[in-house]
Parts: C-alpha cells; structure tokens; sequence
C-alpha cells in the first residue's frame, strides 16, 4: 500500500521516579497486514493518562507494561481497511491502539466515535473515558445532593474539570485544587468554579479550610497524599470521598501510608474506591447528557495536546509532573 | 438518710499512655440531694468503655473530660428516691452516672431497664450500647450476605463479639482476631466463630491471608492501626469496611497514618465510620431482635467485672491494655 513505516514507543524500563524521555524507545517496523475480519487503523489521537504511570510500574489493576513491549493507550483512529460489513474505510473508531501509528484491531474491540463528539480528539478526554470517570464517579457513587459543597484535586484535568462542572450543573458548590495561576483562572474564569487555591502556593490544609469553611460534603481525589490526608481532616459530617487516582505516589516505588481513620469516624464518611471499568454501563446515559452539556455551553475544555507519536514519551513526563494543561493528547 | 457516702473518681491527670490507677482520684462526698422532680439512684453496674480513653484525651465527639472533673460512663442504677410518677423506687434505669456510687438525674436521662435484658448488667454490654453498634454497624452500615467472609477485630469484645455472632446468625463466614489464647478458644469453642488468630502470635498480615484466602468481602475494625493496614490489603472487590473504633491508637497522643488509599481503590471498596449516636433509632429494633437470639442460645456474651468502684481505675487500664476477657463491668 505504501511505503510508510509504523512508529511505535516501547517501554525501555521501568523508571523508579518521574519517567524521562530516556525510558522509551521508539522504533519502527512495517505497517502490520490486516487478516481475514480484521481492520487495519491509522490512529490520530492518542490519550496519556495518569494510570499509565501504574501499568509501567506493574501495579495498575489493568496489567502491567514490561520492558520491551509496546506502551498502551486509548485512541481514535480512522479505518484504513477493512473486512468486517460494520465498519467502512473513513470511519472513526475508537479503541485501546496503543502507542504506534498503526494497528490492527478485531471488530469487537472497536467502538464507532460518536457522531456527537467533535472533534473526535473529546473521545478520549471529556467526552471519553476521563469524562466518564467523573460523571460515574461523582453521580453514582458521591450523589451530590444541591448545595453541597465539592471539593476535587487535580482540577483542570479531564477527570477534575468535569467533576466540578458536573457538580455545578447538579447546584453544588464547587472548589478546586490545582499547581498553577493558569489552572486556576481558567477553573474560575472559564470553568464557573466558586473557588480554586494553588497547593503549590498555600498549604492543602489552609487553603481547603479557607474554601470550605463549613466542611467538604463531596470531596474527588485524583491524587492521595498530602491534599487527601488534608481533605480528610476537613470532612463534613455525612461527607462521601471518591478515591480515584493517586498521581502524588504514582512516581515512587514506596507505598506511603493514608489518612487516620479516625477521619473517617468522626466525620461518618463514606469513602468509596471508584474504577471506570465498572462503569461502562453508564457509557450512553453519560454521553447522551454530557454532549447536551456541552451543546448548551456548561461544559468547557481544554486540551494539550502535542503534535508527532516522538513528543508521547515527554508529554508524559510532563503529565506526570502536573505540568499538562488540559487532557493531554497526542496527534499523530 | 444515711450516713453513707457517695464515693466518686476524678480524673487527676490526662495520663499520656496508657491509664495507669495514679491519673485517677478517688473522693467522697455527702450522697447529693434530689431536688424537685429529680429521681437519686444508686449505681449498680457501671460500664467501662475504650471511647473513655478518647475522652480523657479531650478528643471524643461526645466531649473532653478535663482533670478534676468526674469520669463520666454509662450506669445501671436502683431508684432510691423519685419525684416523678414514671419511676418508683426500685426501678432499674439506664443512664449516664459516672464513675460514683449514687447520683440524681433528670427523668428525661433516664431509661428503664427493659425487663427481658438479665442480668441487668447486659444493658450495659451485648444488649446496650455496644450490641447496637455492632447491630447497626454490622446489618446497616457493611449489609453482609450470606456467605460472605466477615472479619471482626477486638473480636471477644462486647462489640466484636456481637458483631461476629450476628453475622454468623446472618449466614456468613466469621473470622475474629484476639490477642490471647483464652480468648480465641471463646470465640472459637463458645460463640461459634468459624476461625480466629491471635495477632500477638502471628502477624495481622499473615493470620488474615491464611483465614482469608480469597478475600475479605466484610471487615469490622476496632482497633485501627497494623491490623487495619493488613485487612485493607485483603479485602475482596466490593468489600465492605466499618470502622468504629481506634484501640491502637488510644493510648497515644500521636495521630498515626491509616493504610495507604490504594487499598480501597483496587477493591472498589466502601469504607464507612461508624458512631453509635447516629443509631438510636434502631434500638427497638436491636432489642426484639437480641433478647430473641439470646433466649434461644444463639447470642453468647462473656463479662469481666470487678467489684468495688475503686476498682475501676485498674480496671480501665487492664482494658485499655487489651488485658479485659469480655465486656468489663464494675459491679458496686
């Protein structure tokens, strides 16, 4: 068909802290034949997210990613070939195409992109797994009720930032916790939240007691540590916490230790470990209310996205270190 | 009326470990005077509990108790004296009376001793306070199946006690941790525990592993602390957890780390805190349902009780030390 190469990024070791470029290879190797029922995709977008950080360390309850073998990843692809009736060259498609140009994939593991979600890219961040996350998390699992208080970490992320829109929408007050001045105007400005504070800049434990005076009702963490023992010490009586990510220990090897429990007991909280993969059965209910969402403008987004399968490795490294504004997405 | 004298136990110093006989003041006093509408009881059984130690430390939700004040403590007491037509002289009440030999009270303060609770002391254990939190804590809070493996620690406790056989009566596995052989014979021989380990024998670790080989769908803490951390790392998916109460955490005033979040998250667990304040409305409920279990041999119950008020200082340490075999009960 062409003389084109695939590209992809192998996983060269496991690094012990922030993963740098160095920890990747990225080699290349003819584009691969699709055989009887398969469909050959040329993939545009790929997702990086938090969670990979744990299947290069072997502990992401996904499986792990060993040296050698070929980073893995959500993306959007479009048909390039195709012997299966359901899918027709030029369509998008949605699957785990891993960090390559090209891929083969069974029909069964592709998903149509929603004619809803434009750009395609939104499949993969708010519109997509990210976006989900938050909407199972926060409506299924916190139940938010109006006027409750919500308090999210990792904030302008894809999870965080339509946690807290979501948490608007539904008539709750909303405070964000994110690294840097341009999240937070952009949580504030763009996003409607009520409050944000830098943990970079003010201590968890201030800057939550400052927000939250009256205690955290609703408290999302994507990120343990230092800004979830403090969220815990601020608890309101009755309070529902979604465990969801744990980028502050994602870079260690050290398994550090939680929060008192007795957080928990005198706040009578309710503390629940939230995984996506329990939740595709919300997928259509999700997508149906967040695309009007976003048609009637109560959902914004931003991306970051990076252009060449080479920049993956060092916009993961940036996403590792907070430094990401926005989903980050690569454009192949 | 008498010449006798109300004898009382002050607290003489917040002790900084465990409670040791010199923190506390033993006092006499003239036997008080009831005023109008005011009913004098003379205590019977008093009510020695773990929560008493987070009071003396000034941090119980129920509030401090600061040197020179009474140490305060549930009581079965005889009505000696009544200025109300709802209580003759005779009647046994349930109430707040303190660490002393007779006390006034308030009708509002106080509960008859239902008729079908003998030894009137079992108010004060399996079927007062400490039956109802593991009731409500237990069947409405970690709502056990049938089958599933439910793990309780403190387990020949008034608490772990209640909660290990309820669940056995709900048709589950029941695994209880205690920290002497005489108490896991108990558990084992007499409550109908289904297996117990005894944590000073064998690491929280490995004995919850070997009971627990394919997980622990229920875990009732009452202790925090290393055993905790050991059942979080255990629990099966959906795993429910309850956690009311923070024995290794008592006798210190260091406020300790919890177990690391990622344990409830590749669970997808639910943690919940549990007071038994919240609950009270249950207690009918507990009531028809434990004298029923009691009377047809399913519930049963160890006291450890120590005559004399004086007594109960030593008491008090020996429970805090874990030393306690059953509900510890001062009998005056």
């Amino acid at each position: 068909m062409t003389s084109e190469q695939n590209a992809q990024i192998l996983l060269r070791r496991r690094p012990d802290a922030v993963p740098k470029a160095s920890d990747f290879d990225l080699v290349s190797s003819p584009i691969p034949l699709a055989g009887k029922g398969e469909i050959l995709c040329k993939i545009h977008y790929l997702s990086l997210d938090p969670y990979m950080r744990g299947q290069i360390n072997g502990r992401h309850i996904s499986g792990a990613i060993h040296p050698g073998e070929l980073m893995r990843g959500e993306t959007v692809s479009e048909v390039i070939s195709s012997d299966d009736p359901h899918f027709k060259i030029g369509d998008m498609v949605k699957h785990q195409g891993g960090w390559q140009t090209y891929c083969v994939a069974e029909p069964k593991d592709l998903q149509k992109v929603d004619p809803r979600i434009e750009p395609p890219s939104l499949a993969l961040g708010v519109l997509g797994m990210p976006g989900l996350t938050a909407y199972a998390g926060l409506l299924h699992l916190a139940k938010p009720k109006a006027g409750d208080t919500v308090l999210v970490s990792a904030a302008s992320g894809a999870v965080g930032s339509m946690v807290g829109q979501i948490a608007k929408i539904k008539g709750c007050r909303v405070i964000g916790i994110a690294g840097s001045q341009k999240k937070i105007d952009w949580l504030n400005q763009t996003a409607g939240f009520d409050g944000c504070f830098n943990y970079k800049e003010e201590s968890p434990a201030e800057g939550i007691k400052r927000l939250c005076p009256d205690g955290v009702d609703v408290y999302f963490d994507n990120v343990g540590g230092e800004i979830l023992d403090a969220a815990m010490w601020q608890l309101a009586i009755g309070a529902r916490v979604v465990l969801c990510g744990l980028m502050a220990q994602y870079n260690s090897d050290i398994v550090p230790p939680g929060p008192n429990p007795a957080t928990i007991i005198r706040a009578r909280a309710t503390v629940k470990g939230m995984v996506v993969y329990d939740h595709f059965d919300k997928q259509k209910a999700f997508l149906d209310a967040a695309t009007k969402w976003m048609k009637t403008g109560k959902i914004k987004y931003i991306e970051d996205v990076s252009e060449g399968l080479g920049k993956a490795p060092y916009a993961f490294s940036r996403l590792m270190r907070g430094q990401n504004f926005g989903k980050t997405i690569i454009k192949l």
